[in-house]
């Protein structure tokens, strides 16, 4: 990994890289920031900036070669290596979660689910089977998993983030609406829904 | 509205408000920066920030009176005017939306849900109705709703956000993974979860 970049910059990387994708499939060769920019409502400036961040360049007046751009972001973004990772909770979110189609391509395999419900142990999501939380910490050593989604009630994240950590896990996704507490080193990446609507309304407010 | 909050610190607000929720509900009359920072893995100086930049301030040594704080959070996030908003898609991800019971705190209230499946339309999710999308126009304006959640596939979401800007939304939540082009005004919130991925396995590569 080279230098560190901002958060910020780090979000937008994943969104250029599905237009230059989206760009490469239609056969077009080239792809200026102006576009970009222009596609996600974000100043060309940041984007040029974004795009040099990373080390990449391109042609003046002509663009980015997509092929190469998507290459090279691939490489950034480290997408060409899956990354195993286990569900906890198959209610909606955990289903919507494991049956979305568009994790494979930014390197995200969710392997398997765990519930505790017994009317959902033993079904299959796709290729994806669930099984019982008490099955948890054996499998996370067994395929080496380093990424849990909890997609489960607050009140059992703390608990399942617990078993995790202990058994192996290096990083926590939790779109539980609490706060997590994991030993220094575990990554935890808040995915608060209600807080993302918040940001929503308030730009409304600022029209 | 006050003065414009940078994006990093608007989405950290809304989290700060969790906690002194939290903090509150424990009858916990003072709440100090460091708390808040350490329960958020969030630099303390950030935090005072941020706070200081919604013009609001605690006591020397003792902190921010817990009550007071969420009420000027609540105020400046204006969480307690409730916003209408229609889901559209009623897939995993929409009925794990409609589910959520944390969204009516942040000033959410998803009202109705809309699809084209003639199985699901006439259900009932909680206190909420699936409609199908035909009636989508008429409810929009009807209902005065300026929010719509798009939690449909790719294909369908460019449609019907047109079919919702024309109508009179201002805001649209976009989960499908597509760029959606609106007229100037509207706003479009993009919770593109794979490229939120993205950001979380890069962080554990940066380990």
């Amino acid at each position: 990994m080279q230098k560190k970049l901002s958060g910020p910059t780090l979000r937008r990387l994943p969104r250029y890289y599905r237009i230059v994708c989206e760009h490469c499939e239609r056969g077009e060769e080239y792809i200026r920031s102006c576009e970009i920019a222009c596609k996600l409502d974000v100043d060309e400036t940041q984007v040029r900036k974004d795009i040099s961040a990373i080390n990449y360049s391109g042609k003046p007046k002509i663009g980015f070669n997509t092929g190469e751009f998507k290459a090279h972001l691939e490489n950034y973004l480290d997408l060409l290596n899956t990354k195993k990772a286990f569900v906890i909770g198959v209610g909606n979110l955990g289903l919507a979660l494991a049956k979305y189609n568009g994790f494979s391509k930014y390197g995200l395999d969710i392997v398997a689910l765990f519930d505790n419900d017994p009317q959902k142990v033993g079904i299959k999501i796709g290729t994806k089977e669930v099984f019982p939380i008490s099955r948890l910490s054996e499998m996370i050593k067994q395929e080496q998993v380093k990424i849990i989604v909890l997609a489960i009630p607050g009140e059992e994240a703390q608990k399942m983030a617990n078993i995790a950590v202990e058994s192996g896990v290096k990083a926590i996704w939790n779109f539980a609406p609490v706060n997590i507490e994991v030993p220094e080193g575990i990554i935890v990446s808040n995915q608060d829904l209600a807080a993302d609507f918040v940001v929503l309304s308030m730009k409304i407010a600022e029209q």
